[in-house]
C-alpha cells in the first residue's frame, strides 16, 4: 500500500526538520499552506530565531481548475524533481536547489524564493527586470541543447526521454492549447463580448491547419527535454535574479514550445498595457521594454545555442555545412507558431492570464482581448514565412497600432 | 541471476513440445540450427511424423557483422515479440503467429514459414510476386496508422512508445545508415573501384545536408511504432502470402522509414538487373516489373492510409481541412530520402545486399553499384521538392538510361 497521504503543516515541519544544514536544532519551526490548493500543497516552513526556511511542495491526486477537477498522475512530482535536479546541472543558478524528494509523497523540498516575485504579478505591477532576457536566454540554450541529440549522446537521451514520458500532462496542453480554443469546447472560457472572435478562431480554416500542425510537432517531436509550461507565472524574478520553477508538464519536444511560451507570456502583457499603462506615452515607453525583451530573449537564445553547438556538438554530423542555420530557422519558426497558440489559447481557452484578466473596465479589457488575439492568430498563420525575430515584433507592433 | 544461457538443441526440443496445439504427444521431434550465427539462434524444430513444425529463435548478446563484433542488448527480444504481436493484431496474417515467449531467455517461439522463401532470394532466382504490394501496403497501411497519433489514442501511445524505447538498435542505424557512408569510416566496406564514388559521397556537402536531416527526423520524429528494418530479406514470401519477420528494430519513428526501406531494396533489385537479366528485353521486363511494384506500394499504402484516416481518425483534428494532404505529402517526401539513404549505405556502407554483391563480373558489379549510387544520392537530394510517386520512378528510370 502506498504511503501517499496529503501532508498536515506538523508533518511539513517533520519532514523539513531533517533536511541537513537548513535549519538550527533551537528554534521553532512554524508553517503556512500557501499553494493555490488546485494542483498541489505547497508549505513555507521558517525558523524566526535564525531567518532560515525551505518550500515543502506536495503534488495532490487531482487538478482543479475553474472549478472543473480531473484524476491527475502523482507521478508528476518525481518528474518535476527530476527536471529541476537537471535544470540545475545544466544551467546552475536559474532553478531553486532541490533538498529532498520523496516519489511515494509526491513530494519535494527545496529552495524557498519568498525574496522574489512571481513575474507575471511583477510585469502587472510595473516591474522591469533588466537581466531577465540574458537569464532566461541561458536556461533555454543550455537546458534545451544539453538535452538534444545535438548536445547529449543520443543513446542516452532515449533512456533519459523514457523516464519523462509525461502522458497526463501532455494532455492538458493537447487539449487546452491545440485543440479545445479552436472549436465550441465545455471548458472554454471568455467574456461574453467575445463570441464573434471566438465564432472567427473556430471557423477559421487557414488557422486550423497552421495548429493541427503545431499540435503534431507537440505530439511527435522529441528535440529536447521541455520545461512544458514556461510562462510568468512558472518564473520567480528580482532584479538581480531569476529562477524557473514547476517544470511538473517537462517532456521530450519541440525546442520552440519552451521558448513559445517565453514570448507568448511577454506578447500577453504587451496587450494588456491598454490599461497597466496610464497614458499613451507610459504605454509606448513600456511596450518598447517588452518588445526589447522579447527580442533579447530570441536573439540571446540564438546566440548561446549555436556557441553551445559550436564547442559542444556531440557529433561530427552536427558540424555538416548549413545544418546549423537550417535547424536554427526552423526552431525560429516553431518558437513563432507556439507563441501564438500560447496566446490564443489564454482569450478563449479554460485558464487565462492576471495580466488581461483583472483589467476591470470591460471595453478596455475586450481591446487587450482582441490584440492579443490579432497577435496569436498571426503569428500562427505566418509561422511557417517567418526568418526574423523582427517578424514577430512587426506583427505585434502592427496589430497594436490597428 | 539471470538464466539466459544460448539454448542447445535438446533444449529448443524441450521448449517447442510445451507449446500447447502444435506436436502430436507420440512422434519424436528433431531439431536444427539454422541460423546465420551473427544476432540470433533460430531452431528449427519439427516432427516427422505429423509433418508439423515451429521456430525457436534466441537473441545471442552481441552483434557479428562482416567479421566486427559487439555488445548488443538482450531486450530486442522482448521487442520483437512485442512488436510481432502487435503487428498480428492490426495486419492480420501477414506476420508469423508467435506462440510464446520468455523474454529472460531473449526468445520467441513462432510459426513456421519454411514454406516460404527470403523475398531478396525470391527475386535473385526471378521470381514474380503479384500479391506483394498489396500485402505488403496493408501491412504499411494498418501497423503505422494504428500506431500514430492519428489511429491510436495519444496518451496510450506515449506508455507504449515508453516499451519500444530501442537506443541500442537505433545506434546501428544512426551510425550505418546515416553517418559513416558519407565519411571515411572504418566500418565502411566496398570494392576498391569505388573509391572514386566513395570519396565523392564523403565531399558532397548538398548531400550531406539532406542526410543530416534525415537523421535528425530518425532521431526525433515519433510518429508511429515501425518496424525499424523492412528491406527483403525481412520478408518471408510465396505467389499467394507475405510475411514480416524480425522486428527487433522497432521503435517509434518517421512513417517515411519503413516504407523506404521497401522501395530501397527493390531499387537495389532494379539496378542490380545489370546482371540477373540475361538480356535487353528480360531486363526491360524485369525492371517494368519492379517499377509497377514499387508504385503500386506507395499508391497502395496512400490510399489505404487514407481510407483508415478518414474511417478510424481519433479525434476532430485529424478531420482539419487539407491536414491530411499536407501530411501525406510530407510522409511521400520523407519516404524518397529514406529510400534514397538506405540504397547508399548499401553500396559503400557496412552491410551489403547479395542482389549487388554476389554479381561475379566486377565490371557488372561496378555498373549496378554505380546505378543504385546514383538513384540513392538523386533521391535523397530531391526528397524535400518531391510530389509525387512518379518523381521518385522517374529518378530511377532517368539514371538507368544514361
Amino acid at each position: 500500500m502506498s504511503k501517499y497521504h496529503p501532508l498536515t503543516e506538523q508533518e511539513a515541519i517533520s519532514i523539513a526538520r531533517n533536511i541537513p544544514g537548513i535549519f538550527s536544532g533551537e528554534g521553532e519551526l512554524s508553517c503556512r499552506e500557501i499553494g493555490d490548493g488546485n494542483l498541489n500543497l505547497v508549505f513555507h516552513v521558517s525558523q524566526a530565531s535564525t531567518g532560515a526556511s525551505l518550500i515543502v511542495k506536495q503534488a495532490l491526486p487531482y487538478a482543479k481548475v475553474v472549478g472543473e477537477s480531473w484524476p491527475l498522475s502523482l507521478d508528476r512530482a518525481r518528474i518535476e524533481s527530476e527536471a529541476l535536479i537537471i535544470e540545475a546541472r545544466l544551467a546552475p543558478g536559474l532553478v531553486p536547489k532541490v533538498y529532498h524528494t520523496d516519489h511515494e509523497l509526491a513530494l519535494t523540498v527545496m529552495e524557498d524564493l519568498s525574496s522574489h516575485v512571481i513575474m507575471r504579478q511583477g510585469l502587472i505591477d510595473g516591474g522591469v527586470y533588466p537581466l531577465f532576457a540574458e537569464h532566461i536566454s541561458d536556461f533555454l540554450a543550455k537546458t534545451l541543447f544539453y538535452t538534444s541529440d545535438l548536445g547529449m549522446n543520443q543513446q542516452e537521451k532515449k533512456v533519459l526521454a523514457r523516464s519523462f514520458s509525461n502522458p497526463d500532462l501532455c494532455k492538458i496542453t493537447e487539449d487546452l492549447i491545440f485543440d479545445h480554443p479552436y472549436t465550441n469546447a465545455d471548458t472554454n472560457s471568455f467574456d461574453p463580448h467575445l463570441q464573434e472572435d471566438a465564432d472567427r478562431l473556430w471557423s477559421d480554416a487557414e488557422l486550423h491547419l497552421e495548429v493541427a500542425l503545431l499540435r503534431e510537432k507537440f505530439l511527435t517531436h522529441a528535440q529536447a527535454l521541455l520545461h512544458g509550461d514556461l510562462h510568468t507565472g512558472s518564473i520567480f524574478i528580482t532584479e538581480q535574479s531569476t529562477k524557473v520553477i514547476d517544470p511538473e508538464f517537462a517532456y521530450f519536444g519541440p525546442i520552440g514550445f519552451d521558448i513559445g511560451a517565453v514570448l507568448a507570456n511577454l506578447l500577453l502583457h504587451y496587450a494588456s498595457q491598454e490599461h497597466w499603462s496610464t497614458d499613451a506615452a507610459s504605454r509606448s515607453e513600456r511596450r518598447q521594454y517588452l518588445i526589447s525583451t522579447i527580442r533579447e530573449v530570441w536573439t540571446g537564445f540564438e546566440r548561446k545555442f549555436r556557441v553551445l553547438w559550436n564547442e559542444h556538438g556531440t557529433d561530427r554530423i552536427a558540424k555538416t555545412a548549413g545544418y546549423q542555420d537550417h535547424y536554427m530557422n526552423r526552431l525560429l519558426q516553431d518558437t513563432v507558431g507556439f507563441t501564438g497558440a500560447k496566446m490564443a489559447r489564454r482569450i478563449v481557452g479554460l485558464a487565462h492570464v492576471a495580466d488581461i484578466d483583472r483589467i476591470p473596465d470591460a471595453d478596455v479589457r475586450a481591446t487587450a482581448q482582441r490584440l492579443a488575439l490579432a497577435i496569436g492568430t498571426n503569428l500562427i498563420k505566418q509561422n511557417r514565412q517567418v526568418s526574423s525575430i523582427e517578424e514577430l515584433i512587426d506583427i505585434a507592433v502592427t496589430a497594436s497600432k490597428v
